[in-house]
């Protein structure tokens, strides 16, 4: 096992109707001026922004507000932000929404206290310290309620790039499971496919003898095979919303992760299709990330057939573990379509012809990727072409 | 799914030879005098204690010092400690050893800033402040090195008694799996025990519908019935060792308990055991634990069933769902067996002719203890009986 810290201190609030105690937990950590921040109207629409502004007001908490913001979210918001948290003099960041609103709520929460460009912190500085962040989770995706992670898109050039820093992890997060009971099936099935793949970027690693690791990664995997079926069929099955809701955060904020080498190229080679086509970051990881298992399986056969045994239930083939690892990602791919994602680039919108832009835009050159297997520019493209013919 | 706060603040600084770090970790959460608290004299003796101070003067950190922590860590020297802190001016409590020397520094921690007696946390009163705790662990077992939990014995008849606040969870914990190397295999599997009983206290629940807790349960009892017997055979086995100590955290920081009701029956009635005999924790609950589950099991034979297809391999018996929870308890007293620990009166050094006095000490009077099923005074002697008797 690898030396790692592991730091997650954020308190998770967690359960039906809680968002009403918002107020509470902004005060417990210190908020006087709070910068509401949200997306693109559901929010306001189902009454949950009303609901936080009560519980403020109640606490005697004062606030300013931003909507806006978009899917894959873009820096010209971040920049409206922090210069309007410095005019109203703002000192906790709450971001009403899911990944994409948390993430820039990070980003100005970083951009607040730092005399530069906060895109600086999107190309390689390291934040010491931000405003403090509070979130109410409304879709249970991209675990950034309890990461330390946030990732932006520069809107000159749709450039998206991410940033890490226990400065950002949020001080407290509101998680009501009863808030995504309204959610589409296509975005819940996304976020499905989100949190799944924080685990099996975590799980397919070469370090050896993690056991502990291991075991937790597949508890999460079994836990989204069970419950994401179950909420497709009943948006309204409270306790399949709690397991999923819980498993994302569990997913991403590196309890499954610690003591050995991750791999995140296939997060980074989604991010380049989400970018150019505005697509959903999910959807794009359905196209992606069976594909990527397909052109890497071969380091190590007996990985995948692991998972392929102990999370899709295959049976071991022991004359051919091949066969078995094969197998295993075949169910991957059932269980993407069963739950509504595309599964390839025409399913997704995306244009086989454009993988030529797609690796440019990853910027590796003649270099290449860490992690699992290591990825030079033509294996990029040689998976962004199994996931574009992708069939069951 | 029930609703929950879940709040694990501590950063954990785990791998080989991290133990010199601790100087940074004490300065990095505030210490400028630290008491350095420990046990009987293997951390003195290992160099432990002598590496801990080097750190701490190369931080220019000052310290002062009181050994002798006992197992079932008493209140006299709590006392001793809360005096000393006082006339030093000591400002954090860094404990170097097991689950008694924190849950001793834990209780100091909490003493030193309240006026009144601190007995009176383990009586009933809530902590709301106590001064910073740091850890330096050496065995894994407790889980008190993540835990906002102390149990502490009052000397005076032996009440062995427990608390719990957020105030006590640690700063933070050096976790170095290879200060657990020399430890004699009796103790290594008295921690392991006990790692595992913290797993069951969480597992047997009457609230339906949470997978992710189950499945995360499963995976740290997985971990210990495969890593175990390593180390048993193998005391130098880094890998097996770093997997139990991470899954003696896990275990007991409540990822692997939230959401739902939980049972802590056998902790409570094996604490009478080892105050009244003064024996190893985790021997006692290896006594106990089976014990319990085979008065209780007809409460909810499928969620054994599940415990033993999961985590023992039995074959679910479709027919019988009865025997194959049977089988389970039976394959946990199995295991327990082969790494060496007792199973029942004799072999732990206890008397069947105790348990109306160790029945008594549990002070429950006409009363009944909550939990998965609720017992009366008569039931928990019941349960004593059982385990007294109890063979393979």
């Amino acid at each position: 096992m690898n030396n790692f810290n592991f730091y997650s201190p954020t308190e998770f609030v967690f359960g039906k109707g809680r968002a009403k105690e918002t107020g509470f937990y902004v005060k417990k950590y210190g908020g006087t001026k709070v910068l509401i921040h949200y997306g693109g109207g559901s929010a306001l629409r189902s009454g949950l922004v009303d609901t936080v502004k009560e519980s403020l007001t109640a606490e005697g908490i004062a606030f300013a507000e931003l909507g806006g913001v978009q899917p894959n979210p873009r820096d010209t918001l971040v920049y409206k932000g922090i210069e309007l948290c410095r005019s109203e003099g703002v000192d906790l960041i709450l971001a009403i929404g899911g990944g994409s609103v948390i993430d820039s709520a990070k980003a100005i929460a970083m951009g607040v206290p730092y005399e530069g460009d906060f895109w600086d912190f999107y190309s390689g500085k390291h934040a010491e310290k931000a405003l403090p962040v509070g979130t109410v989770l409304t879709i249970a995706a991209a675990g950034s309620e309890g990461s330390g992670d946030s990732v932006i898109t520069k809107e000159d050039g749709m450039l998206k790039r991410g940033t890490g820093s226990d400065a950002i992890r949020p001080k407290f997060s509101m998680l009501d499971p009863a808030l995504t009971q309204t959610l589409p099936a296509y975005q819940t099935a996304c976020g499905a496919t989100d949190i799944m793949a924080h685990v099996f970027e975590r799980y397919f690693t070469n370090t050896k003898e993690v056991e502990i690791t291991d075991r937790l990664c597949e508890a999460v995997l079994m836990t989204m095979v069970k419950e994401t079926p179950r909420v497709i069929a009943d948006p309204n099955n409270y306790d399949a919303r709690a397991n999923i809701m819980w498993a994302g955060m569990v997913a991403h904020n590196n309890i499954v992760g610690v003591g050995r080498e991750q791999d995140w190229n296939s997060h980074n080679i989604e991010h380049e299709l989400s970018a150019l086509y505005d697509c959903a970051h999910g959807a794009g990881l359905a196209v992606i990330f069976p594909a990527w298992m397909e052109f890497v399986y071969k380091h190590d056969i007996m990985r995948f057939a692991q998972v392929a045994v102990r999370v899709w239930g295959v049976k071991m083939n022991f004359a051919d573990p091949e066969a078995t690892a094969l197998e295993g990602i075949k169910r991957f791919r059932q269980f993407l379509r069963s739950i509504g994602m595309p599964i390839n680039f025409a399913e997704l919108g995306a244009k086989e012809e454009d993988i030529p832009v797609l690796v440019e835009k990853l910027g590796i050159g003649d270099g290449e990727t860490g992690g699992f297997v290591h990825l030079k520019a033509a294996d990029i493209a040689e998976i962004y072409r199994i996931a574009a013919r992708a069939e069951l």
